[in-house]
């Protein structure tokens, strides 16, 4: 059982993890856009770190293209023509509504409403009435496009430039360059981190659907003919159980558990590059960031969910109680889809030299929404008993990972907890020190925020410079010498037990 | 003598620090918006992590707001009635130019224009051709405002949000909530980095003046009747000089030295807060980036020049021969403009209790433009004699940290140098890996780039597990073993030099 939507989302408004913009001040600010408080923030970049670290292990070449980006760039993309939402407007009331939304709200419907056509979705709507007023008197089905675009420089009259929905278009226009600059060779993998803009009709659900958000995204770009330096890196990972929620499990809701090797031998995952990729980032959420596998799928997309430029694409989704399975990592092979679109629009070669052959690389994306990640994490850490709300936060990923509390408000524990705290601090620990309430509302405190160490200096310490250690998820206490404070806590941190920190 | 900009430049465009965005595609892209290629986004990343550590140890919250904010903020804060840059039109052919840079350019007048009122900028304008067609016949002078906005929801007709020129708007709107909390105290600092977007009429000079950039922003809330914690942080600090170009200063072009004793004692410098930080940041630049101190200075901003928000405003510029002083900090004392704007505005109190008592905190806000540091790092870094091209960027933010080479291409010793560069990289290094052309032109390309350290490995590492590491600065070489490179390297990155690796 996860912690619900209202609990989690109480919590972060309440300490900081995470609010809502603009709000306190003017409560008519558009909806969709969030503030990270001080937990949230660290927490954030901690998450972003551990991707880092781990995509340039695989040797991913991290780069930052602009979040504006001239609007032919959308052109050659596709996103111009296809990324939109369709929308209609009561003519009554003049409301307007996002049509899939709409007709599933009031009908309760299981179809598949984004792969109708307009004209099928103008017809279920003579069964729905407007929210608003209650007539049924809509306008035709409309496309709206999801792009923030404006004229840029003095000299603009119409829009010249969007903001970005996508970090992906900056690394395909950039890639070639990119890649000769770097000597490169395929596969040549790009990573960004950054912001990305949607202006949904219908944002909700706090940091699930927000119009400004963060994406860490890869581009894969690789020779379709080449991916066997793919084959060598999947030796030892031929049992490993990828999980699918495949057309066919729609049915029954279940999950297609498929070995790396039935993957590549039946051919389902394409090829071995893509298969290594679904490994990778399933395996990054389950031993990285702790998601249980039984919350995790890849769900295989149908003509007309999937993106437009996707010719294969799975969702990783994670599960939740309140908000069911919800998208965080958009899977897709793009093939040369984007490449050759900007090399049509633009009339610039894209080809690559690779092994003595040009080639026009296919491209792979795996894109990660971090915001959600962030909810998700705070969703599955949230625990409750009689006694107290704690968060059982992943140790490295905590925001504050040591808490330093004097035992009583006296003069020589508070300058002695204060050292401790400093030193701490010195040492490269996020540290919290504080000296105000009882010591059990101290520690309730902390374990609310997910602070995986408590120390408290006491009397004891006074008289021979030793401490105790509390691990937050078991309240249990352990004393150490205060010399061997943060070897022992940067081991604790690092996954081990107070009992084998004892020895 | 710093590298001249075209060669900063070119070095930065060839080996993918940064260049223009979209431009090997789109020739006609709007001008003003750039990529960093891997090593510049490494550089950056550093330098962003750098100024972190250092903030956090001050007691700075991060915090991250949206870019996008809703227009009703920016009234509040004055940016729509002043945040503008001042525009003429040719009548004859429609040129459009910023008022400033173009009687500049024509005259070369030394006096201050941005002090001037429109009427005088059009008095001088009766004297000045168009650049385009030669004529002299100009329209009224123009606002032009610099911020990005637009409609935001399928409702909106009329722009109701705007893309942030700065991030302190957030900081200072969520500025109440942050310190409720965070059960904060005054002084009460909050941290952003992020993107700003400005629509300027010329941007020019690469990442100096660009339409997005990045900022890393301190907002410090504090009483101004209640500062002296700050005069102890100070303690230690009397006999440091303050570099300041004040306007008696700006007849000679000179320096005024100032000790924090003087500055205090005379009150140019306010309190002892605001004295703090100038100290702070002129030695982040000088001790933890290694910027020249005699490079640097506080330029004081007269009325006219300074913004609309600023009692006192100080520029911490740098100097380079090609470019000659810009500004990397932007140090505003803010007093409590922003929030009683707001508090005006949205009618929301924003006091808070310190002490006992209701304030309504001043701000001071030091903002550092670290693309243009970036530009700065690299101009000073760079190098030339008869024989090679190399940065000597300070070890610590220097993109490639390690490079690994086999001295010939031979099956052991290529073996055996991925294998010493596997184990570096899992150790947490930034290691480059190359076994193509000469040992003399692998040497060069890192120099080139900046890397600290090349690691060789050759016939006698086969024999006894030692290996050459090479200064890039010196081009001395020692023989270290194998089993001491992770540590030496470590302490070589932290400033050791070679003969204190060799004892
Ligand atoms: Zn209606
Ligand atoms: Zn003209």
């Amino acid at each position: 059982m996860t912690g619900s939507f209202e609990k989690v989302l109480d919590l972060a408004e309440r300490r900081g993890f995470f609010w809502q913009s603009a709000k306190d001040l003017y409560a008519d600010s558009p909806a969709g856009f969030w503030v990270y408080g001080p937990l949230g923030t660290r927490m954030k970049n901690k998450i972003i770190e551990l991707w880092r670290r781990a995509v340039l292990k695989e040797g991913a070449l991290e780069i930052e293209t602009p979040v504006m980006l001239p609007i032919k760039v959308f052109e050659a993309s596709g996103h111009l023509e296809h990324f939109f939402d369709r929308l209609v407007e009561c003519k009554r009331c003049h409301s307007r509504f996002r049509v899939d939304k709409l007709i599933e709200e009031s009908t309760n419907t299981k179809e598949n409403l984004e792969g109708m056509s307009d004209s099928q979705l103008a017809e279920l709507l003579k069964n729905v009435k407007c929210p608003k007023c209650g007539s049924i008197n809509w306008t035709d089905v409309k496309h709206f496009n999801l792009m923030f675009t404006f004229p840029v420089g003095a000299d603009a009259t119409a829009p010249n430039a969007a903001l970005r929905p996508e970090t992906t278009q900056g690394s395909v226009i950039e890639f070639k360059r990119a890649y000769m600059i770097s000597r490169g060779r395929l596969p040549f993998i790009l990573a960004q981190v950054g912001k990305v803009f949607r202006n949904e009709i219908a944002p909700r659900r706090a940091l699930i659907r927000m119009r400004e958000f963060q994406q860490l995204e890869l581009h894969v770009f690789f020779d379709p003919e080449d991916v066997n330096s793919y084959r060598e890196k999947l030796e030892g990972l031929y049992d490993y159980k990828l999980r699918f929620h495949t057309p066919k499990d729609r049915i029954t809701g279940g999950i297609t558990e498929m070995t790396v090797k039935e993957a590549l031998e039946s051919g389902y995952t394409v090829n071995p590059l893509i298969t290594y990729w679904l490994v990778f980032y399933q395996r990054f959420f389950n031993e990285i960031l702790g998601f249980p596998l039984e919350r995790l799928r890849y769900r295989e997309l149908l003509e007309g969910e999937k993106a437009h430029y996707a010719l294969v694409h799975w969702d990783l989704e994670a599960y939740t109680e309140d908000l069911g399975w919800t998208e965080l990592v958009n899977n897709a092979y793009r093939t040369d889809y984007d490449l050759s679109g900007h090399q049509r629009v633009s009339g610039v070669k894209l080809e690559v030299d690779s092994d003595g052959k040009k080639v026009l690389p296919h491209l792979y994306e795996p894109s990660v929404g971090v915001d959600r990640v962030v909810y998700h994490v705070l969703a599955y850490s949230y625990r409750e008993d009689e006694e107290r709300v704690w968060l059982s936060i992943p140790r490295k990923i905590a925001p504050i990972e040591v808490a330093v509390f004097p035992l009583l408000k006296k003069d020589d524990m508070v300058r002695k907890a204060k050292e401790v705290a400093r030193n701490l601090m010195e040492e490269g620990f996020y540290v919290f020190y504080d000296d105000s309430g009882s010591i059990g509302r101290r520690y309730r405190r902390m374990d609310e925020v997910g602070t995986p160490a408590c120390v408290t200096i006491d009397h004891e310490t006074l008289v021979n410079d030793t401490v105790t250690l509390r691990d937050r998820d078991t309240m249990k206490q352990i004393r150490i010498s205060l010399r061997d404070l943060p070897v022992k806590l940067r081991r604790f941190l690092d996954g081990e037990n107070l009992e084998s920190l004892e020895k």
